[in-house]
């Protein structure tokens, strides 16, 4: 296992200090503030961990021990909520871009960056013509050894949450390692993953306006991106479709819409549909795979559409874990999801 | 031309108010701070432009007219400086992440997304022999047509500065829509682009250490990322060397070293190694092409140089233009450089 995933850049000007037990200490200097506050994306929405100055003007504190896994944290400095200036990990989002933090784990977890062969992601761009000719960018993972061979893969369409980029599942997510340690382990068949932007109508548009997002992004898919995909990868035409929270929704939308086009169906944590009832009436793919965590605001509507699924006598795979609204738990859901596809 | 790049993420909580004079109104709500203030990259290193707060607490500043670029900026609040917490494109660095903002022009810049075909960028991972194993990024762009091609490309190095990362050159420097743009006009060969990250040793280390940076970079270029690149991609044996600042000293250690290997060398704003003299008993490149910007704090020991390779009879090219340490000008001389390559 390695020390340092080195996603960008090397961190020496230390903005963590993990300790051995697990406990993280987080610092920021700001001699003039009179109030700083911290968060981590394990923490109950809204929370805030008090954080104390010392006589050089360093804010500090200690929070955890932490499970091993990638978290999200910021800091309130007299009420402006900011990332972390010394850190160049981040998760860059529309409000707020916010800072990342690795406890490393003494056993190996799947999304930590080991000595396998790694894939490689594509940044493509393409003018969509279902978006009105705008440059915008899909992210493409290839598993090892695509470049060397002639083979053709299947492909997952993976999307990501309402506030976040088409880079988050790779920067954050660590999608491409998932992958990788699964195809090395044996436990996942090589695949492409592609990782479009969901936002097809501007990010904090008008109610109105945001509620065309999901039929303007399932035609920017059919019309854009599945063709650009399928005229440039080696690709099957065996495909699966996943998302979380509002990619969740995505995903079931286009999923139970096109079932002839995906043979599976993988939501996390979505935000599902209001109007996934009418959408069942087709008969879903092959695999329909989907799972919350009990500390999720959005699992009341993932109980009620198992119930309904159940109910239609639909055949899906419902599974609750601990957890929140984060990538902690979309990770581990990734890595369960994958080894379904394509067996 | 295209009113919006969207390299990430659509935005609309406009963090940036551009006007038609090219004049740029920022703000940034921070009710409860004392003193606000704004850092464009054009600016005078150090200086400070105060922002005015309104009965709101949200602070702002108008700047400008500004040329047509694309910039950097920061805000420091009671302090401590930060990145815009609302605009989702950045600057990652180790010290300090900061913001772009672009001001578009009513011409075409050779660093907008047009609508022309357009290439891709890889990133690809690595365990680096040169160091210790660590897992490290590269990227890699190729131009339009490579993956539906068999043709062989010739090969282009090119490196970032100091407090940068290897995204630089493409989230910030917009290097492949340069290449995107120049291929398209017909003035530039088609070529792969391979952007390493430049920071061997860790950033931030003690002098001694850091004194070893270019030798163990250049260890790494020649014994992980030439090999793995030349393993992956359709690559002819014609390559190019380049770099700004800090990758302008690799680039012109590297480049002058292996002559050999490489049939043109560019630097830009380059950090000229301390023992370039010494450097010189080699037959340089057959294109040595070095350019600084008259208000750059490089540009003495640019001018140095120059007048050392005229003293040394060393056919070479330097250019002087107007402009400061920063991506403004180095785009420029990207587009100035390529052209010239491979030919």
């Amino acid at each position: 296992m390695l020390k340092n995933t080195l996603f960008l850049i090397a961190l020496t000007a230390a903005a963590q200090e993990i300790h051995p037990d697990r406990r993280v200490t987080f610092s920021l200097e700001a001699p003039q503030a009179k109030e700083v506050s911290f968060f981590g994306d394990w923490m109950k929405a809204g929370a805030k961990e008090p954080m104390t100055k010392d006589a050089k003007g360093v804010w500090r504190v200690t929070v955890g021990p932490l499970e091993p896994n990638i978290y999200i944290y910021s800091f309130t400095v007299d009420g402006v909520t900011i990332a972390d200036p010394v850190n160049p990990r981040m998760k860059l989002r529309a409000r707020t871009s916010a800072s990342l933090v690795e406890v490393p784990a003494d056993t190996e977890l799947p999304w930590q960056a080991r000595d396998v062969p790694h894939g490689a992601v594509e940044i493509n761009w393409q003018h969509a013509k279902a978006i009105g000719g705008e440059a915008r960018a899909f992210w493409v993972y290839t598993p090892p050894g695509y470049a060397q061979s002639k083979k053709k893969y299947p492909v997952l369409y993976l999307f990501h949450g309402s506030n976040d980029t088409a880079g988050g599942w790779v920067l954050v997510g660590h999608a491409n390692f998932i992958l990788d340690n699964l195809i090395a382990a044996g436990k996942a068949t090589p695949m492409i993953v592609v990782m479009p932007f969901g936002h097809a109508v501007p990010f904090g548009s008008p109610r109105e306006v945001q509620a065309k997002n999901v039929t303007v992004f399932e035609d920017y898919i059919l019309r854009d991106v599945m063709p650009a995909v399928e005229g440039k990868y080696r690709v099957t035409k065996d495909r699966a479709i996943a998302g979380l929270s509002m990619g969740g929704g995505q995903s079931i939308h286009i999923g139970l819409r096109h079932p002839e086009m995906f043979s599976a169906l993988g939501a996390f944590s979505a935000a599902v549909p209001e109007n996934a009832g009418a959408l069942l009436n087709a008969a879903p793919p092959k695999l329909f795979w989907f799972a919350c965590g009990r500390q999720d605001f959005l699992l009341d509507r993932n109980r009620g559409f198992d119930k309904l699924l159940t109910e239609r006598k639909v055949k899906h795979v419902y599974r609750e874990t601990e957890g929140p609204h984060t990538y902690s738990v979309w990770r581990q859901y990734l890595a369960e999801f994958v080894p379904l596809l394509f067996r």
